[in-house]
């Protein structure tokens, strides 16, 4: 396994990455600011599939969240996510925990959360990374969105929020399981590579028990020019 | 009732219109537009709701079908888009049919169209216009958007195509409903008054027992600055 340190741009905080397996991308950073926008000092916050804990450790550095869990199913991922609290010194902040989503109801105490985060895997189908760890990270082998979606009703309070970046080809289906799951859709930003572009990616915000409406916000748009961030993704990434 | 005919700058067609009652708007001209660029030679094409005639009418100059139908439940409104069609000598195509939408199945035959097209009413709550065909064309007073969908559901074939404009902010209902009729919500297209600013109105393709999978295609900026069209809008409008 070969590793690398990254350093993230924020308060000094670094993260642990196997760079045969899966890197953290845009899409967790993107997720970790719509999230952390709206997290209010003090309160609870799972992150589902958490990977190489770039999303808690980011809520971390940006939110004044009291407890945060970091829920990874693939062991050596968790045990390396667990290298990179520690690194970053936020042992009573961030807890990782390795185990299986489905299997939550042991873990978390159900209605008892304020928020969850989920950079889910995305693929329902489709060509397979060879690399196991990749492959579990990107495609929906080891949990689906249903199961993501039910864990989240389950540990959220009524008026809990969840946060969620996903690929727009699945939208309607996304939607429409979090409504049968009573996690209303509320607030949804469409990713948009260049502005005439399709877009690939949403954020989205579901508040658990809320009333049928939603805004559509303002589109994201992340290249101005080939190779060329736009000033709004320059700032996410605090360059 | 006043009465004032307008030029739809394609064509040389015209439309009557009762300035006292509901004028048709920019959303309706997206839709046809949208709608026009998959519509093929010697198809049929219904229009729910279909008003002063707009969609229809221009359905009629922007493409080739073969009939298109106008199914508008307030006589008087269709009474003077009989007129508009008189007045564009379109009475071979086009054939507006005053009848509730909830009656469908007495008028069109089961799975016999390749479209459908509906503007239908965007609110299902909060203040009302107080005159009464306003009132009709606004809000879901006469019939609702799962009465729409269950006439599109009903009179399309199977791989039909039902094109919808409708508010953004009723997304999530929007779609779980056409998914529950099996049409599949394939193709999105959302549209910004500004770049930075909340969609209001989304541009939509369902296509009758398709898979699961959709576009969410480029954004549609309206204005690109106070009281300028961007360039796609100059287009539409063909000015």
């Amino acid at each position: 396994m070969a590793r690398r340190i990254d350093d993230l741009q924020c308060k000094g905080y670094k993260i642990i990455q196997d760079t045969d397996g899966f890197c953290f991308g845009m899409d967790a950073v993107l997720l970790a600011n719509y999230a952390a926008e709206n997290i209010k000092k003090g309160t609870s916050v799972a992150d589902f599939g958490s990977g190489t804990g770039i999303i808690s450790i980011l809520l971390a550095a940006k939110t004044e969240a009291f407890k945060i869990y970091g829920i990874e199913i693939q062991k050596e991922v968790a045990d390396m996510s667990k290298e990179s609290v520690s690194l970053n010194g936020l042992e009573d902040r961030v807890e990782i925990i390795n185990v299986d989503i489905k299997n939550i109801k042991n873990t978390l105490k159900q209605d008892s959360l304020n928020y969850v985060v989920s950079n889910p895997p995305y693929m329902n189908s489709g060509l397979k990374n060879r690399d196991e760890a990749k492959l579990i990270s990107r495609h929906e082998i080891k949990c689906n969105f249903k199961d993501i979606a039910s864990a989240a009703a389950y540990s959220l309070k009524t008026a809990g929020k969840f946060y969620l970046i996903h690929r727009s080809e699945r939208l309607a289906e996304i939607l429409a399981e979090l409504r049968s799951k009573n996690l209303e859709p509320k607030r949804i930003r469409f990713i948009y590579p260049y502005k005439d572009k399709e877009s690939n990616l949403f954020l989205l915000e579901a508040i658990k028990g809320a009333r049928c409406a939603m805004k559509v916000e303002r589109p994201l748009i992340v290249y101005e020019d080939v190779n060329k961030y736009t000033k709004e993704i320059h700032e996410i990434y605090g360059v």
